[in-house]
């Protein structure tokens, strides 16, 4: 029952803008301004890239960031951690924190995975209290999974 | 005397921002929501990287963009054949433009060097015309003069 509040369009929409693309960066910087155009209120969406067993920036929309995460440490290193996605609905609420833009006050964080394995996360900021929900989560896992198997088919 | 012109704090405040980073995604990221959050009057800026004689869109701040230029297109492609920053005042009036948001109505196009070899430009669109001028040409040719030597010491 879930799959009928996934907007389909949106997610077609998505599939065509990166069909044609190979080069891995320009897929997740188009992929951050897509969803920054269609995401009300929020004030930062963007990658965190896995190397290392640590979380690096990777390309977003919004304000300057921080560029390093260890794997457990904030919202994006517990989802990481967790493999799993993680919705705060008050960050001032959430154990550890890492404030990067001061107007944040609710996040999700999705894990994206390639070849079964995390690759990074897409982290989505928004300026009010209780952003997102299941809807959300539903929504930006299926984003996930068309770019996890684009990356996976170009990534060979 | 052109240096009296550049804004030596925000030059400064920007080798700070990168100083400590070398995940090359992460520099170039945190560069275009710099440059984003100083500059008035811009609705695009953002990198192309040069991979195999041909420019692919890399971390930007603004709407979806066109992800590949051949060198010699557009102002991004002549900026790399050229070898230099083209300012155009207004780009309905560029021969062969790329329009990529159609809000765009002038553009500065910076190339950027890592050991004397073309890496990138920079790429910044305003939705106002004759929005660039030497003043700004000089203080984004100094961050990119930064951005490179940085590239320089962490690409080594």
């Amino acid at each position: 029952m879930k799959k009928i509040n996934i907007a389909s369009d949106l997610l077609l929409a998505y599939q065509e803008l990166i069909k044609d693309d190979f080069f891995e960066i320009s897929i997740l910087a188009n992929t951050t301004a897509f969803l920054n155009e269609i995401l009300e209120n929020i004030n930062w969406v963007g990658f965190y890239l896995l190397k290392d067993n640590c979380l690096y920036l990777g390309p977003f929309q919004g304000k300057v960031a921080c560029t390093r995460i260890e794997v457990g440490k904030g919202v994006c290193g517990s989802s990481v951690a967790r493999k799993e996605t993680i919705i705060v609905f008050d960050v001032s609420k959430f154990p550890g924190h890492i404030a990067c833009d001061e107007n944040s006050q609710s996040e999700i964080v999705v894990p994206l995975f390639v070849n079964n394995k995390i690759y990074g996360v897409l982290d989505i900021d928004s300026p009010i209290l209780n952003r997102f929900n299941s809807y959300d989560q539903n929504f930006l896992e299926e984003i996930t999974k068309i770019l996890s198997k684009h990356l996976e088919a170009i990534l060979k």
